[in-house]
């Protein structure tokens, strides 16, 4: 396990911290998804709220501005009944020259119980949660080119919804896996959950190098990669690389990896087509599929707030059997 | 009754948004009115607070900032128990390049329950309107030219509250009416309550040609315009307007459209003077009036968070009775 | 008394506002610490609230930014089950032209119930407790180079906590003594709770002139100045001064006036160290002193906490008893 996984678990070997999908075992992460369907009833209710963490509170610490997923945790945490405490690190720690762990240190000293972090640069969650005092959980938010957990979790929350078992699922992610800490995340994700057939597709200059280690196979081809499968799932372009050399233009990313109807018709026919948001419409996928019968996109988003609030009530240590109630 | 204003109602011809004063009917404006009356004592309460959004989600959906707006909104929300989620959506949609509406429907996933919808362009507010699904409310906190219709209410509640019956009155909208959303909301509901003798007061240049249509009067000369009248109502100039030919400079502007005190004796003795702020004192209207024993300007403010909550109330379909508890 | 002072007060002698240290007796002072330290014990339970400010609504009116004592203001608040309300005050003032106190009064009149008030220019929290009607308090979170009187609180509360009786302790201030509103508030406070020996260390153009008639001695040289002191309390360096006349290069005012290791063990053995953050690590003093055993700079902040709880309580009217439930 590397470290940054195994620093996620106390001297009992309970979750601490949700720092990256890796070094969680099938259990866990079973157990999160069991805890996340408990809680898709809090958002359908008149009254949309749990009082599982009334008293605590949770500081949403984006270094790196992120107004769609700071919202999902916004929520989730005040569904939970938590107080949040939104802060806009970056002006904190530049106009006064602030490290992040002073700043870290600073505020955990307030008794805050969770931090939800967020940085351009990988390994800032990990960092903060290594100096985290006891009571003290922290929450990858997403971490440069290297974890976005959450949202691996609330799309494996998603597929099991839509299919049950992970084990015989074809799912093929496509786009920028070389950047792509949603897709890193995934991976780890879905091996654990025991998919057999995982690819991913993208051009060379995207996928990384020796992937195939992980147990993937790769397709610089799309019409092949979706071929008879069960879950496709699209990862936003980063359109501000387009400058570079590692990018055809736009027209001829869509020619080549921007899911149309007709590739979609390679897929099963019960295929669920899935997207982290937002979406680069004519990008990288059709507005006919992100609108159609088969995308399962806004469902993400709402599996996204249940998802979110398991994680934060199992990292608090409140049994999260008490959202059934 | 135009799209937007049809689009307000369900097919029970229950209030479902509250996007435009056009199309609402008197009685429905007089209950609105009266719900919000029996807020009034929630403000001067020693727990300023009633149940009644009590676990439901309202999100402020700035694409145009106006912290003074947005905040009356985020405290009539809390008053009422909701959970406020604060969006700086000029942020999301530009950085990431996604479209209004996605951004919406990503919201409305999450489970969230109304929208309070600012921006610089007209229609806004309706576009999304058009798209929300059953349960979901959008109010309209001012859409580029076109309307602010809670702004128009808490005035409606303003003048009731000092003069009783509408009919009798003579009431005198003064300064921008062509660029103001404002005076384009009070005008349709001033109507509908029932007044009789409603004016507006301006240089050509900023009366809309062909306004003698909705019944009023127009008037270039103010000291005409103001005799004898019940209500004056000054408009905020839009002074980045003044580098532009439709205005002459600030003191010209004061010299013939300014709130003085010798102009306000023209009008009843008993005559009220409002403004929706923020004021320009001494371009609009003189200091001494504004804090003068005439001006209701501060009980506009107070009277808006009732009024704003009796809105929020009925949309979300609670019987503002309750809030008389 | 100054009329800042004395503006603090109602006709009953009853604290209405919190300015200034200034002005504020021995006994209040000392009954502020008290409430505070019924209030510690909140951020330790499993449910960090009290329901003493439920229904109260807290405006962060910050002119300035400063997204650390915000926070704190915020977390405190939330802890007493207020509503908070954060305002960009800066932006809603310049872009629309309107006056501090418009503003000011604009808030009033919906109903909030305190303002906690910071600004660049000095005096704002002042004069806007002047013009407060009579249910709402003001706090100062820091004006310009005048006050921050929380701040000194929350230090007071610190050294009594770790020294008990305040009269027989040497106490050194050490830095830009002439800008910090910080030391400013300290001095009087220090003075009022009957410490005997007060010592401001700096260079001659950082010390006020003319200081020593507020009863303390002054050093230019630190290591005189920390000999035999109970309590080393360094200011935190506004480094945008250091390109004027007034202060020296980094390395050189370290190597004078930055709190060593060897110059701490001038200090009595058991003196401790404070700092209001943020730290210029390296600066005005050694990372191995700041993290070391002697320093109380996290406790601080932890006490600014309950300090600030128990000044909006006290000043709400609530008696702080309650918090012991």
């Amino acid at each position: 396990m590397t470290p940054e996984a195994s620093v996620q678990f106390d001297a009992n070997g309970r979750l601490r911290h949700f720092l990256t999908t890796e070094g969680i075992g099938r259990d866990t992460l079973i157990e999160i998804l069991d805890v996340a369907g408990s809680f898709i009833s809090v958002g359908e209710r008149r009254i949309k709220k749990v009082p599982l963490l009334h008293g605590k509170t949770v500081v949403n610490l984006f270094f790196e501005p992120s107004t769609r997923t700071r919202t999902t945790f916004e929520i989730a945490a005040k569904r939970l009944s938590a107080d949040v405490i939104n802060m806009n690190a970056t002006r904190l720690s530049t106009t006064k020259g602030e490290s992040v762990l002073d700043t870290v240190k600073t505020l955990e000293a307030m008794h805050t119980d969770m931090f939800v972090v967020r940085d351009k640069a990988s390994g800032t969650a990990h960092l903060i949660a290594e100096h985290a005092p006891r009571n003290v959980s922290i929450i990858n938010a997403g971490d440069g080119r290297h974890a976005h957990p959450t949202q691996a979790m609330l799309d494996m929350f998603t597929i099991r919804q839509r299919k049950g078992a992970f084990e015989p699922l074809a799912v093929a992610i496509t786009g920028d896996i070389l950047h792509s800490r949603v897709a890193r995340s995934q991976i780890h994700a879905l091996r654990q959950l025991g998919v057999s057939d995982l690819r991913l597709i993208g051009p060379a200059t995207l996928l990384p190098t020796e992937i195939e280690k992980l147990g993937v196979r790769t397709f610089f081809n799309m019409d092949e990669g979706v071929e008879g499968a069960d879950v496709l799932i699209m990862l936003r372009l980063q359109t501000e690389r387009m400058d570079g050399q590692l990018l055809p233009g736009p027209e001829e990313y869509f020619r080549y990896y921007g899911l149309t109807e007709r590739r979609l018709k390679r897929a099963r026919p019960d295929a669920i087509v899935m997207h982290p948001g937002p979406m680069n419409r004519g990008l990288e996928i059709a507005s006919s599929v992100a609108d159609g019968p088969q995308s399962v996109i806004l469902a993400q988003v709402t599996n996204g707030i249940a998802v979110r609030m398991a994680i934060m009530a199992k990292l608090l240590g409140e049994a999260g059997r008490e959202g059934q109630q």
